[in-house]
């Protein structure tokens, strides 16, 4: 025994207003839900909270695909889940890269033993089809394709449709990021046939962070079924997973599920499905329209251009001679007011204003202007 | 738009009393914390209470490991972590073996492309250190011993200092797996010479489960900052996650933590320190004492023999000619008490009953004991 009990006492967080990229405003009823009685994860009560969870999902993410579930981590555990089942050391994967998100999907397939190719464009634009097509005119080989849906990082949204069009033309599988768009921006795995899909519980869909939703097509399992080699991680293995998450026969033990974040995104969820995901989708772009036009009525411009901005991130143009970070420690100790800060090469040259799930509200959006007009110089 | 709105309403659990093998009972103050409102991951009053956090964790690990933290996912990850991190490519690792999670151990230095030497035990026994003075005889080139303390699965509690100081003369690294043990008896991570170590939220902590606290030492962290090759995991790099966690400097954003989770985590352990850790360790031995009064005084007997005996997870050998699943269903349905099922070769052989955390009270002993009593032939 040499450490002796430190005297901290039960942390007492502020009430923040969240308007950055998330996580974003978590509404009582989903704070409660987290807050009942912890079962076990083997529970009949838990699983069959499990398949409902699994159905509610189906529809944010409308698609019939069977293998669509929670992962027990973050986002990024989502996106390493994609990579790591549907990379073979070798495989080809073309990776679209226009912001933070991109770049760590090409960190993920060098680690998988995967041979990228980059399709660049610039941060703040959507990905361009034109240059994709040409990657796959260059690389007929290449056997995946990766792209970011909606880049947290800029704001911008890119034309999932077309680019999984291209990639189906050429027999590629598709892997979408769609952290930021899950609920306030339509994705149509099915309509669009997306293969494999990952996003977070703290975005749209309004719940604490820490859970990543995801979806497999069939094709997408065939894949993995077929790998030679097996799956790096232990954990992500889909293989394994299956036998926790399928519901078919014996459900076998692989991990504890973290049972009260899941009590929190079932009820998120279930909010979702009462409002309706296209009311949900036309709220969003209203409190967009309702923020544009009180920051440009202050002489703000945005970085995104308008057909590929996303409503429910704004990404900002600082006006010239801003301090970035004084602004942004006045919102949050004035008003308690959460907005995002630039990354990489946009850090001090951009805010990342989010309206997502319970965050895009009227209330917020004038909670906002009226901060921003205050900190900001006349 | 193919898929309609599902028509699922909130998920009201039942309150059941948890003595199975974690998830263990988690009390209301717990609860209650998660259920305060979710701040940013990057917000100053949310990186205070990680810091606290992190001391809290230490304390509870007994040691100065300056990386001591929370990783944002169950115990399997925590473990992932420490094989991924430590284990390269060719790096032979002697994995004990007495149960399953000394299984997942092997299985998880496989995927990292490690050489596994396996030292074999029965399962229901402690592991041989003979046995693993042997291995390192054969073995001298052996990098890392990796042994679970408390075997979830069976009940069984190894010497883990003996273990270590083998580890340690012949020059190799420790990884332990002390997910049932931290909180319940003792874990003395620097007396011992533990060079990485992996435990859970949801055992003897008493908090949700979703977490995995590790703790690494300055050994452990020269030998990934000397790897030749990368971690094959993004997520679980610490090379990256270090940035986050490590409060020196500029914290660089990895990924969104799970506010609210860690809210409960901050909160159970600010009742082990209440506590006192010596308490809470004669806690969980007392309550032992009376379950195991009462158990023999019904005619069951232990599988682990005394002296390798886990208080804090009694595995009992089931009569000849009980219906296992059978009984379950009724401790469950007429008792609202969850034990645990014996796993692989003891299934069906042995009930695995849990006395963590705020389980191992008094109150649960004397349900327990009731239920039992009511369920098995006399």
């Amino acid at each position: 025994m040499s450490v002796t009990a430190p005297a901290i006492s039960s942390f007492l967080p502020p009430q923040r207003t969240l308007m950055g990229p998330g996580p974003s405003d978590v509404p009582q009823r989903i704070l409660d839900a987290m807050a009942r009685p912890t079962i076990g994860h083997l529970d009949p009560a838990f699983t069959d909270m499990m398949e409902q969870t699994k159905t509610l999902l189906r529809y944010a993410f409308q698609t019939a695909n069977k293998l669509t579930f929670p992962v027990s981590g973050p986002g990024s555990v989502g996106m390493e889940t994609c990579f790591v089942n549907l990379v073979e050391p070798g495989d080809k994967v073309i990776v679209c890269g226009n912001g933070v998100f991109g770049g760590r999907m090409l960190e993920n397939v060098k680690r998988c033993g995967g041979v990228p190719v980059l399709v660049e464009d610039a941060w703040g634009r959507a990905v361009d089809a034109a240059k994709v097509e040409a990657a796959f005119a260059s690389h007929p080989d290449a056997k995946i394709l990766a792209f970011v849906h909606a880049e947290t990082s800029t704001g911008a949204q890119s034309d999932a449709a077309a680019l999984a069009a291209i990639a189906r033309k050429h027999g590629a599988l598709t892997i979408m990021d769609c952290v930021t768009s899950l609920g306030g921006t339509p994705v149509l795995i099915d309509d669009w046939s997306i293969d494999a899909a990952y996003s977070g519980s703290q975005k749209c869909l309004s719940c604490t962070p820490g859970l990543s939703p995801v979806t497999f097509s069939e094709r997408a399992i065939e894949k993995v079924r077929a790998r030679k080699t097996p799956v790096q991680s232990w954990f992500m293995d889909l293989n394994l997973v299956l036998g926790y998450w399928s519901g078919e026969g014996k459900r076998t033990y692989h991990h504890t599920a973290p049972i009260n974040p899941l009590y929190g995104l079932h009820e998120a969820l279930v909010m979702l499905a009462e409002e309706g995901i296209e009311n949900a989708w036309a709220r969003h772009r209203a409190m967009h329209e309702e923020l544009k036009h009180g920051l440009e009525g202050m002489g703000l411009s945005f970085l995104v251009p308008a057909e590929e901005r996303l409503p429910q991130l704004n990404s900002v143009i600082l006006p010239e001679g801003i301090d970035d970070a004084a602004c942004r420690a006045r919102l949050l100790n004035e008003f308690n007011l959460e907005i995002g800060a630039g990354l990489g090469a946009l850090a001090g040259k951009i805010w990342r204003i989010g309206l997502m799930g319970a965050s895009a509200s009227r209330k917020n959006v004038a909670t906002c202007l009226k901060a921003v007009a205050t900190v900001l110089p006349a």
